[in-house]
């Protein structure tokens, strides 16, 4: 039984890890974490540093801003750490990178297997198709989400950028007169309604299509791919590591 | 028989339409002007003004200079007229206008008819649906398109505009921070390959999507379109048509 | 504010549609009906017939073992009923239709807005292309449900047999050596992880293809479509409804 | 610059191959081989026992009984054979298998470069989620082809079942009461219209979808498989080769 510490454990993400984890035999919230901490099955305290139970690992769904605090408990009491949080600065992804050298860390731009796996055959795919084929990104969020494109979207652009030989750009839209670049990668965000999250990676060649496509059907999928990393992460040695490892 | 005067015969288009007429019992080319007057199965002239061959419906798939000639002869001739060109000035569309108080004229922005059906049930779609959902266009089309969006996703988007009693403005692309405004209509251009010309209107709203797709595997669509309103103007009187007459 | 007696209030659908309306200020639950009579906000009896408060819509989201009770129920109230159940026998139907001599009866296949938009613009578009395209459905659900195709995707392929003069027939996959016969419509049903609910009509011609999809992200479509039918329902007069009347 | 002899040549593969080898500055068509000796802008022979032409490379797109004629002619002048005709009987691949070893032999049961591609990372993914996800492949073609599912659905769905240490089958369309078996790989196929060629593989789990999509748009696709295999075939030795080897 994994024992975990949530941090964030009263925001939307939290909440769904909580009621995953209550049904989970593989692991359990031992404590957590929250400025709100309103009571559930397991002791919450508005700050890390007054936690005193025992645990496996801290799982982070909360803001940026919490970093320090988590890393230093986490290098105090030797335990492993898997940030899911978005938003860091350089700076803060240079302390968590050193961090990694002390103690085991995971960090992952998307938690969901699914776009983890696209990531992972995107980079074979880009590679051998790049000289033939125009490549383009759509992707889709509910109304309410305000930035543009989303993190995974460039998450898997930069995967496309890093496979292809040649300089690349992104466009963000296109109106009025021009005629495209080989060598531009057109990012679509499209927003509306309730839309949890859909990703699709389009290779357009001569006569043909090929089209790698993602659909989030609820936030559940991040969940379930943190407590899998959670788990990936228990008695794993010192280092840096992502969802690219527990895919494989 | 229905007897055409293909105009822009030896253009991309011009040549299909003479491939599908070849093959049809109810239509066939009875003359042909092109500034390329390259040999073809019926007399071909450089100039509308020089063509002596008798016809029902003259079939423009030409240019937009060519538009007065075209009108000077119809009505010499009183004939139909089906216009497919693109492009037209505003001045160009008022003598247009004025020519269909003479002669039966046919005018669409996009010849197929699945487009067609699509605009039409779109008009009904959107009213019903505008308040609880978010609208959004996204069209595809090959490498070599220089302008965008395309005609034919402003033909949907205004339809969408016109159905709505609020105030709606397009948005081409999104980049950067700021939250969808409800009454924008989000119109996204991919570009890639050879794709022939994809058409999809979304409406995103709690919980569910509904989405009108049109896709164009070959010319030979706008080239049956074209067919089918010549079929349609055989015959008619006086006055302004278009697709959506032939959609009923 | 409309007041509901709420039957099934503690099944799957029941309480999705309790935290609607708790958040709505149009509408509530006024009492509820369950075998399972757990507490919650509001009053629930184990049988209708013991249910002592006053309301304006009855909602049912039970089995339809309990169509009579409620009907015995509403008449002698005289008020309007919305029933959502599905699998009632020919015997049932006939009783619903007997009662809506007497009371407002609501009753439909899907009780999402987004399908019935699709059901409404089906008969025009079947009428206009059935003669010119081949029409398929592809529907996708969860992989525990055991009925196959959906009641929506028959309920969509019997909106297009009735718009066409022809006789058609469904054909449930295809495996061997046969060409297609253009009167029959082929239904799709694919069955996999979690998915809530798709359906899609194809319309494929020479040279083009039209699709009209839908897609429930969760189980609140349903509710909110539930919801709508009894807004709509307060007040009406005798006779039978359904989600064509809604969505006008 | 790689000389072919194309068997086939007068019929719909072999003219699209002239077409695009003519402006080619790489390969260029030698000679044909065709019952129909029609006149084209290369020497045509109704057998290949005839041809007195040098060449570098056969190329077939004829029909599975002139395999026996091309395996000697290629074995006689010890030049490379590349074979795109489909419904080999087993004893005629044991053929193709027993002449490989004596000569460059290229057999594919696809030839567009993007299928080949979706059928090599499909090895991957079908390995590190068949257990959390279940599978399924919809294919659609147009309304004159004969046999379902399409031979690059099946070859998709092999290549699938190899990959998962599981025994699983094939379910060809769904109708009445059952649950899906996590085991059983659904194959739909869509027919309809003048679709050229879809196939989609669909990973559907928990809260997330994945979708592999290839759309063949027109047969140029093939014919420019079949240039590339030619080119590719140019120079090798002998043994047995397969559009895997192009894709690297």
């Amino acid at each position: 039984m994994v024992k975990i510490i949530l941090s964030g454990c009263n925001g939307k993400m939290g909440k769904v890890i909580s009621k995953l984890a209550a049904n989970s035999t593989d692991l359990s919230i031992a404590a957590g974490i929250d400025k709100n901490t309103e009571k559930t099955t397991f002791p919450v305290f508005s700050n890390i540093s007054l936690c005193n139970v025992d645990a496996d690992v801290i799982l982070d769904f909360s803001r940026p801003d919490a970093l320090e605090g988590l890393l230093k408990y986490s290098k105090e009491k030797n335990i492993a750490i898997v940030l899911c949080t978005t938003g860091y600065s350089k700076e803060q992804i240079a302390q968590i990178n050193e961090a990694s050298k002390k103690i085991p860390v995971f960090r992952s731009a998307n938690m969901s297997i699914g776009i983890n796996v696209i990531n992972k055959v995107l980079k074979n795919i880009s590679e051998l198709l790049y000289k033939d084929f125009d490549i383009e990104i759509i992707e889709k969020h509910h109304n309410q989400k305000v930035d543009a494109p989303s993190g995974t979207a460039l998450l898997l652009g930069n995967t496309i950028k890093d496979s292809i030989p040649e300089e690349t750009t992104f466009t963000y839209g296109r109106e009025g007169i021009s005629k495209r670049n080989h060598n531009e990668i057109g990012i679509h965000a499209i927003r509306g309604g309730s839309i949890v999250g859909d990703h699709e990676v389009i290779f357009a060649g001569q006569g043909e299509i090929i089209e790698l496509k993602h659909t989030a059907m609820s936030r559940d999928v991040f969940a379930i791919g943190a407590l899998k990393a959670c788990q990936f992460m228990y008695g794993k040695s010192t280092g840096l590591y992502s969802m690219d490892d527990v895919v494989k």
